[in-house]
């Protein structure tokens, strides 16, 4: 198995996506491609102590680099020579198995659905990251890519969700939930009534197991694995959960930090303290995964670490070894309504 | 000043509304009229040691008691002597001051707007809660009143808010911020672009301070004293925060109360843990207020106490000597769309 990496995307880049990348590779035995400006690899790989590049990792030269301040639509064209372009190309041409990028979101969604393409049949792909939750894991599809979304795209979310969540997570019948403001089947505007609809038909046809509408205050609480939600609404949940945890932790440290006493009251709470920090650690549980693409492509948060590049390849080598993206494929057309309730939309 | 109290709405009505409006009645020293089943009243007044109504508390007898399965909008109808009903018509007629109830959300909405009805030229009410930050508080508008929402309704929401949260709050200028899944000027749907530009119109007026689009992740650090947003995103951050909090603090809990040394750690730290409990609890800032309606309503948390219900009155007696309605109605001209952009939504 082949991983192209973006070498050259996160705040922390190079140093800290070649630290990782080569770790996970030593690590999980897998061969690593690393898309960057060669010259700022190896200084990188140099100052971190490693004088060549090891085996089963690969260099690929790519001179330019994507920033936060590239316009999204155009980076395709305005950057062809760009680490994210060329990664995202190599995945396409089949130079690899999977691609991932701590770099700009929304070129990486364009790279990905230009050049990798969506599944056929697929209206969009969407940004599906892994919230925690009381016993685990949910995953939170869309949490950003699509603003404007109709009953269809929900649907397709809720589908492809399900058979992530099965096969890379390995949980066996995914509770898919929608997101909404209140658990009554009634509630909601009209995108997510009709989205309410479309799910529960796919879960009356066998194809997911729909729990209903869901309430953003419960999901913490494991109301679901698989939170369906139109990526405006499915941002603010996801941005709410990290703003607010890192509200809380910055008010522990507060009172762990007061004075002598409190210090001690958090060396005998340590094991806590470190579950907690584990449990909300997006460095954990991986990037976001783009679901609706032909192949693997993973957004790995943009202040990755060499903890949090690890995170994102495991996570990529399961998403790979799943097969989740041939299993949307085999059922694309439970997923595809027909003509004319499209345009009844 | 009078203050009507919905004394049959919340999960421990009437015991805990009754006990709150009681001891208010005393600190405060406003008038207090208990709408309800006159007999449950006086029976809990007498099960927690009063004997007769105190000076300055009047009954309203209303046979009938709405509950959370009642639809909302049939409940004038279906319901008219119901405590929420009569309590709301009270309001309307004149005979208090501002009403609060701790019931049915929807029920209340729909009471407020069909009996004391909004102020003219705003075109829908809005949820108002306050949110915890960082430095102090914010209020969000809307947090789910209205899933469905146009340009015109967020840039009265923003204004409305700003009014609010200057007049009964205290700030001076507050800072408007439009909730949006991003914090470029571009960012969101068209509905979230097109109520940006409003909002920045109305700050070129002078008539509020917007600071712009603001994340979800900023809002518990205090990016604006006043959240714009439609009230289906607005009701995942709201909720979202709740959960979130909620989920954290079992974390904490579970912390502390591992062995006898991380409760010893608990008791260091005891000053800290309630310096954090009281800035996430809902008792201490009191309800979500009714924007938008021409008389102070006000809604109180379903799971509201005794603490709770007191800090409800507090708020509606703030709310009305803060003449906020006053000011709404007195600046309606700068929160109305001419007729043809209107249509051009």
């Amino acid at each position: 198995m082949k991983i192209i990496l973006d070498a050259m995307g996160g705040d922390n880049a190079p140093d800290a996506v070649v630290r990782g990348a080569l770790e996970a590779a030593k690590e999980f035995g897998v061969q690593i491609v690393l898309v960057g400006r060669g010259a700022d690899i190896l200084a990188s790989m140099k100052a971190q102590g490693w004088d060549t590049l090891p085996d089963g990792v690969e260099l690929a030269n790519a001179e330019d680099v994507v920033d936060m301040h590239c316009d999204p639509a155009a980076v395709v064209k305005q950057h062809p020579n760009s680490s994210l372009v060329l990664g995202a190309r190599m995945l396409a041409q089949g130079g690899g198995d999977a691609f991932i990028s701590a770099g700009n979101t929304g070129a990486l969604l364009t790279a990905a659905t230009l050049l990798v393409k969506r599944i056929r049949g697929i209206r969009r792909a969407a940004f599906s990251p892994v919230l925690p939750t009381k016993d685990g894991h949910a995953i939170l599809i869309d949490a950003g890519a699509n603003a404007e979304c109709t009953p269809e795209f929900l649907l397709q979310f809720g589908c492809m969700g399900s058979f992530y969540a099965q096969k890379a997570l390995g949980i066996e019948s995914p509770r898919v939930g929608l997101l909404n403001n209140g658990a009554e089947d009634t509630k909601g505007d009209p995108l997510h009534r009709e989205a309410h609809q479309l799910l529960k038909r796919a879960a009356e046809q066998g194809t997911i197991h729909f729990v209903g509408n869901v309430e953003a205050r419960d999901v913490p609480f494991g109301a679901a694995d698989v939170i369906v939600a139109d990526g405006f609404s499915g941002n603010v949940l996801l941005k709410t959960m990290e703003g607010t945890a890192m509200f809380m932790s910055d008010m522990m440290k507060q009172m762990f930090y007061r004075n002598p006493l409190t210090m001690l009251g958090a060396l005998l709470c340590k094991k806590g303290i470190n579950g907690i920090r584990k449990t909300m650690d997006y460095r954990e549980t991986g990037g976001s995964i783009v679901i609706g693409i032909s192949r693997p492509v993973i957004k790995a948060h943009g202040s990755s670490d060499d903890a949090a590049i690890r995170g994102a390849i495991r996570q990529a080598i399961r998403a790979v070894e799943s097969g989740f993206c041939e299993e949307i494929r085999a059922n694309i057309g439970q997923m595809i309504l027909p003509r004319e309730e499209e345009h009844a939309e």
